[in-house]
């Protein structure tokens, strides 16, 4: 089966960014730790009410479980250029937002880079 | 600002493809209805099972948050192609798996089209 999609129909983007960001929880001692043992909430809240504060409809914000690279959170994905970036404060919060998502434009300091 | 990147490195992409599928569960008279109270569990039961035995680590899944459209559910979206699908049954989950998420080729019957 080959890799390229035969289009049989046009289909719209509902957004134009989607970002996904984890809200898993575990215990502070949890061997694993957690995006929100790390401090995630506040940075949530933050991108929440930037969307929110937008309005316009083309940033989509969804709340994901655990994605995985927990010891390197918070982290959050941003979709369709599939970056992952793990922002500390609710500055990189609003860099992400001007620079990426309405922007275009990575922010390579706080991208989750993966040696593999 | 610009809407085409400018890219200072390449970034690999961690997953050809990423799932993400609602596991919102509200109660069976909630007005807005969920994804869980129409029967998304045994779908993402199928789902989370085909991934782990591809074992290739190319498809990713994770549980998602309320995306909206509950009325619409079980709802998930692919990335990178952004395709919203609305399964309804373990087969449907199968044939997204094998012609989509493995093949590269949308299952056109089953995606989620919006009107706007």
């Amino acid at each position: 089966m080959s890799d390229t999609p035969e289009e049989e129909f046009e289909l719209p983007q509902l957004y134009k960014r989607h970002v996904f960001a984890c809200f898993t929880q575990r215990p502070p001692n949890h061997p694993r730790g957690s995006c929100g043992s790390l401090g995630a909430q506040p940075l949530w809240d933050r991108l929440g009410k930037r969307v929110e504060a937008d309005g316009g409809g083309e940033i989509g914000f969804t709340s994901a479980g655990c994605m995985g690279f927990c010891s390197a959170g918070p982290l959050m994905v941003v979709y369709p250029e599939g970056v992952w970036y793990r922002p500390t404060t609710t500055e990189d919060i609003d860099e992400i937002y001007d620079s990426h998502l309405k922007g275009g434009k990575r922010v390579d300091r706080l991208v989750m880079i993966l040696s593999r």
